[in-house]
């Protein structure tokens, strides 16, 4: 941590803040320099952060030099985490698919898309039982029935089950029928909730917040890795700027930034990124070839009847299509699909 | 609603779109124009947003017409709503003073901050016993401890609490400390929360999310509506831009846009909006001149020490000398403090 | 300038860096923490900055310590700066009232405007003559004619012009006809029209680029300065976010940040801010509140004619009750409307 | 045209409306809801855009139909447009690969690395002779002297010369040189920079501003295309977001979107995008992947003495292996390198 002095900063500030900071048990490195003095700060940064230096008379600003992360961190754990469900493998060169509905809205439907997107070759069915929506008005997920659904349908074709949990009360009952547990967007910081699901056995697939740097999204991994629950895929699914002709802004760059920092696996969701079935396509290729881990795609049989994100759905042709597309570049991309 | 059709759209194009409206029971009223087809939607707006008319081939665009709100709408709700908490007001042309603590860390702390803002003119104490931090290894509150502090304070001075709730499942045990419950910025969609605050006998401050657009903040205050409680406060917190010499960017236009739209009041919080104690005072008068319900400040005995936020929270001299300017203002700004 | 090093960087790179940064004339500091290795460079941060330290192999990020602008700073001139056009002043407690058409259409309705602001109590008159305009179908300005325009109808009256330059080769005779010369939001870095407008012994109106940071405006402002122009005015004029009500976000904290960083006078223009008509009177009076230095607001006599940004402008009627409401709070707010 | 009237809108005011729309020769279709009533307005949108209709009482919103662009539009425009320079092909499944350093520093060192991007596959010559800095104490380019070198170093290898044009001063000058004239991100709407370069009988390459939407992007192209320059090569080169860790953030969302509204060829800058040597890889891949007609990269030979973007220059042997992977990936992508 390095304090920056204002330009008027006066001897007794310097002795304040040093005192100040050695009564907490930190060394100070003071340099005096012409036009700025500055504090440097020894110890465990992760105390350090807790203290509100700013706030002390005569400091201009406050660095930070190490990472808020830990158990995310490369830094601490050198190798690529995989995280493995139903023999779908994510990290590590594996490229794992994962498909289906926004939301479940009937058994037939349900197993008639994972019937298609399972012969495609997506290994996991998505598919949401709560759902989080804008409006009190839209459809909100059939629940405890939604999830039956998706694990009967799993079972038959022998795939893994992805859905979302939004309370902390429904932790115990979306684990029972899920294989992983995914936080949304919405919830990135919902701290009490990312808690919960870090006392899991399952996968946790983390969605990067809206308006979330990734910094903050491994911050957020932090809290469920804390727990005990190391297996945490994180997902890149856009994020909120300016541009008004995507639903979000897909960062691709997420994709080196996640493998530099952190060992966890990072796999893109391109429906919800761009809100457009027309990008899904070039955007899921440009994410094998970003080094994602995986993808996350929205399927349906009739995009224009779905009860929810009809408008980013694609058909099962199309998704059968993109998956061979995928399993053909693989090899040339340094990735394995399952 | 109105749908814009693609250039190349065919006849049977329009005819199937028409029949799949007509199907679910809406008017429509076509229009031919040289280079697009427009057609109009006629019915219930709230039921034609749920249906992914944007999927249909030869579609372009979707245009709604109406606002998605209801209860929260000025159009069926003329009248400023008015929210009153222990004689502090709230909307119609009163504002009212909120201020306290980031967290509360102590009793004796507590009791000293609180007697500080009284005495300066705030009605209400605020205090985080549940907080929302970034990091896992940060100060997270002190839980119903912080509550009774909180509660004693209040009552010894005869003045409302307002806190944060995070977790569905402490709902009914802040509910039963607080005077208003608060709805963090990180919470702002957390729909389940929302609506348990929505059957509460108490009124809700309801914080913008950071990356969500007025529009949005109205959505998720009629959540709260919708459950039966009208005594919603909204908040401007700030939202989130490239600009990184402020926290936040405070969104003072917020004030005048929920005015129009809305009948709740809104009130602004320039400690997190700007996380810089130098810039509260000028942004609590402008949020005054703006037009709002309130404001929120953050006040600590030494900021420098405090446990959660020091850099963003004034001394009680400073907080005394902006509550009597603002009391001096109020009269020339169309504005009663209680 | 601090350098911190990667947490494996070698004894050879510490040294490569230190013989590199001293080849060029500066003095090291080093610190070896438990984590990192931490590099000060101690020197004329301003020529620090032109070095690509991050570039050099086991660094991992440049913290630089100095602010990057010089002229601009309030630390090398600690009075405010106070520009005077025909009476009119900006900064150091003044406040000015600039007001007119967003486009110069023609010389009766020029004349009718700026009758009109003029009685209100504006002293200096705007309108574009050049216009930079999306589409290149839009109308692009009279030109010339309108300068002309301009200028004999502020003559008529005894008021200033404000007019914005576009391009470097039309500078001297933009400046033949304008009191104050303007530089517009999208030509904020157009760095050599800065150095242009640089050389004129006119006061030059900078305006803030759409996605500009204060710090950027402030060293767009530094290539006017050093020029040897220092009659700067500085304009706030809303930053592009996600938010889509407002046409922009007025990011009014930019007023307490200009001031506590700058000698130099900032103004606001709620009608760029927030292409709204109905929201001028509460931003304008906000800003006042913020401390800013002056207002610019596009008045129109009939915006429903207005052949360009209609939608923000307000009618005369408007603009004088607003005015005098101004003038009505200026005491209380602790400035002077001249 | 769509124009929606406020819930309280008079029959005088619809007819006042009708009759202003009428007089302006456009033919009105309304249409009377439940809780609003429409306005279709018909006839050239082009027109109608320039009608400040959103300034009429009553008016609730204003709803273009129709893009704003012409012939930058796909509508008017089936085929690919594919810009040739030198043998290096942009479009129609063409990838052009430019590289070279950030700013023309010397003759020596332009040479150097011109020979090894040539050798490993770059088709067009890239480097700054005028440089847009940020603060105007840093190295601002060598002028004529640069662009000198830059076609004898071009010239000797038979290569392309692309540079940026800032000043319209300077149009003739810099086409003298280049081949192909870039305008720069902070100069995207320079409208009479951009009118400039569209009368020269050169390629142009335009750069989507840091905040720009896409549709802008195509709206600046316009202004090009409209002085009867066809041959016009997008870039997208990051747009800012509130994600701190990279320079900017890439959108490649830009070029499926770019693709589907106009024929002109987009190509993706990673330097630029992200800031950072360590993503270009990566991104350059994505960029391919995602169909982009080329790239643009910075290479220097010694990044840490580069006098601009040192850090966002990848070093010669870096640039050939990553050429030999996109000449490998292109035919399973559907490209075709030059």
């Amino acid at each position: 941590m390095i304090i920056v002095l204002k330009p008027g900063a006066t001897n007794a500030d310097v002795d304040h803040i040093i005192e100040r900071v050695k009564s907490l048990g930190f060394e100070t490195m003071v340099s005096r320099g012409v036009q700025r003095t500055i504090i440097g700060v020894i110890g465990e940064e992760e105390r350090l952060r807790e203290l509100p230096l700013a706030a002390i008379p005569g400091v201009e600003q406050v660095l930070p030099v190490l990472k808020p992360y830990k158990r995310a961190s490369r830094e601490l754990h050198e190798a690529d985490t995989v995280v493995e469900v139903k023999g779908t493998r994510f990290g590590g060169g594996n490229f794992g698919i994962i498909a289906g509905p926004c939301a479940v809205e009937s058994e037939e439907m349900t197993f008639a898309i994972a019937q298609r997107v399972s012969r495609a070759g997506a290994g996991i069915l998505r598919g949401g039982a709560y759902k989080p929506r804008t409006s009190p008005y839209s459809f909100q997920g059939l629940k405890e029935e939604g999830l039956k659904i998706l694990r009967a349908a799993a079972d038959k074709l022998g795939m893994g089950v992805c859905t979302e949990v939004m309370d902390t009360r429904d932790v115990t009952l979306v684990a029972k029928y899920a294989d992983i547990v995914q936080i949304g967007a919405r919830n990135m910081q919902n701290y009490n909730l990312l808690s919960e699901v870090g006392l899991l056995e399952k996968p946790v697939m983390l969605k990067r917040g809206l308006s979330a740097t990734v910094k903050e999204l491994l911050m957020s991994a932090e809290y469920i890795l804390r727990q005990g629950n190391e297996r945490v895929i994180l997902c890149e699914r856009g994020i909120r700027s300016f541009e008004d002709s995507t639903r979000n802004t897909l960062d691709l760059s997420a994709v080196p930034n996640v493998h530099l920092n952190s060992h966890l696996p990072i796999i893109v969701d391109p429906s919800h990124a761009t809100g457009r079935r027309d990008f899904i396509e070039s955007m899921s290729i440009a994410a094998m070839a970003a080094g994602a881990d995986g993808i996350m795609v929205e399927v349906h049989l009739e995009p224009e009847m779905a009860l929810s994100d009809g408008a980013q759905s694609i058909e099962p042709d199309a998704f059968e299509a993109l998956v061979s597309r995928l399993k053909e570049l693989a090899p040339h991309l340094g990735k394995k699909t399952s």
